[in-house]
């Protein structure tokens, strides 16, 4: 079995490691534009070897794993390079644009869209690590669009390395996961901003700074050159939510100036509601 | 040695198992309104009996772990109450308020201004748990009011306990703390009052958040009889902090509604040099 992974970071560098631990037999090859990122990925054996394009063609499978603005040039050539037998994926936090690219590409049914809801706020192929996917959901896109006996192998592959499979449309993706996923890693990157520009001539009082702090502002750490094309791609639904989040912050500031202290914690308590709804992400690592 | 615990809960639950493992031969003393709360850190082991304020006098250590707009009323009558040789601490969030409500009590020097910089979303004596103070920040402020030997004893306790010191004065402790505590706290329920409202009716939704969403509305699970009057008692510094977020996420929506991608990717790799920040917080755990 020869697995290709084109980009290898956080997300291809970690499901490369857990497939190879599923299936020993398997050949690794990696495909980077960054050769201190492919050198490195081959130091730490999250690849075998480095691969080429030219090479596609015998490829089991592929795994796209690029910030979304290239996987839009990269995912045709792919495509374009495969043989009949190879399925194509992508793993990046958008699925409309995506689909949309390779929609009439000839091997359209050598691709499957897929978002693994996994993920640290590190990257690079030290950030790849073992069992990251186990328990995790895997949404899937127009499935129906990929043929039959690939879908089977995809899904196969998915389901060996512990991924549990969720089926929606690539509009519906893009709209949901704005709310669950992009407006959290605003929220952190603004809430580091507002802090560090307030304090940055008073280190010391990041001595203050407790676990809560931390919590809320961990994916300020996440990559730009990932971030910024998703927000592009996504930008119609990352407004509607940023635009809901920033009236329910001004609503609870105005209830605050006013001192309106029962209906804050009338909020914070109708808030509370989401201990469940965590419990149940919990329950999923 | 004699050590009560006024409200027994997170941190005061918390504090009492540490003493407790470090003083074997401490009672442990419990005060509470709520009586399932008390008979509960009986049966826990958090607390060796139910105490009075009668006894407060033969007391060694007291301390206050109560809302902090009810510190505001029970801390005169704790110090009403306390002999000459006890050492009376109260560890709720906010500083300012506290130390004046006392400034002028006769027994001002019984008295010492805290807060550990320590805790989980959780409430209540079932929320206790040991080690939560190894290697925590306890602000201490005033410390010039409270009796030289009364300092004395209680930095011993503090440092027996494994917390480091910091000193400060309340209304710096309170400006501060508004930043890399508070906010998080009301960015934290408001991002998940924002996506609760929204996908009310698609609980599936939530099988697509993932571990950054958990990390960013953990602390929408926190207890709002604990909260509401802590942004009450912090109320100027409170806005100044959420006026500030506000801008700057309205500042960030402006530049995607601009399609500004270089200003979203510069705002973004500013922010990550919290890197550093955040692993200083994390070797302090």
């Amino acid at each position: 079995m020869k697995v290709y992974v084109i980009g290898i970071g956080l997300i291809g560098g970690s499901m490369v490691l857990d497939i190879k631990g599923r299936y020993p037999d398997a050949t690794i090859l990696g495909i980077d534009n960054n050769e201190k990122h492919l050198q490195e990925a081959i130091d730490l054996g999250v690849i075998d070897e480095a691969g080429s394009f030219e090479d596609l063609q015998k490829a089991d499978f592929v795994i796209v794993s690029v910030p979304v603005d290239v996987a839009l040039t990269v995912l045709p050539k792919v495509l374009d390079a495969v043989g009949d037998k190879t399925i194509v994926f992508e793993v990046g936090s958008t699925k409309k644009p995506i689909c949309d690219v390779v929609a009439n590409h000839p091997k359209r049914r050598n691709f499957i869209a897929t978002h693994p809801i996994a993920g640290t706020e590190f990257s690079g192929p030290s950030a790849a690590i073992r069992g990251l996917f186990q328990g995790k959901t895997n949404i899937i896109c127009e499935v129906e669009k990929t043929a039959f006996k690939l879908q089977e192998k995809a899904l196969n592959l998915f389901t060996s390395i512990g991924m549990r499979i969720r089926y929606m449309d690539p509009v519906s993706h893009d709209k949901h996961i704005a709310y669950v996923s992009h407006l959290s890693h605003i929220s952190s990157f603004m809430l580091g901003k507002t802090v560090m520009v307030k304090e940055k001539d008073e280190q010391d009082i990041f001595d203050m700074a407790g676990s809560g702090f931390e919590s809320t502002v961990r994916l300020a750490k996440s990559s730009p050159a990932m971030w910024t094309p998703i927000f592009k791609q996504n930008k119609e639904y990352v407004l509607e939510t940023l635009e809901g989040y920033i009236a329910n912050l001004t609503q609870f500031r105005d209830l605050l100036a006013d001192d309106n202290y029962n209906a804050i914690f009338e909020e914070m308590e109708s808030v509370n509601k989401i201990r469940e709804i965590l419990n149940g992400i919990t329950i999923k690592k």
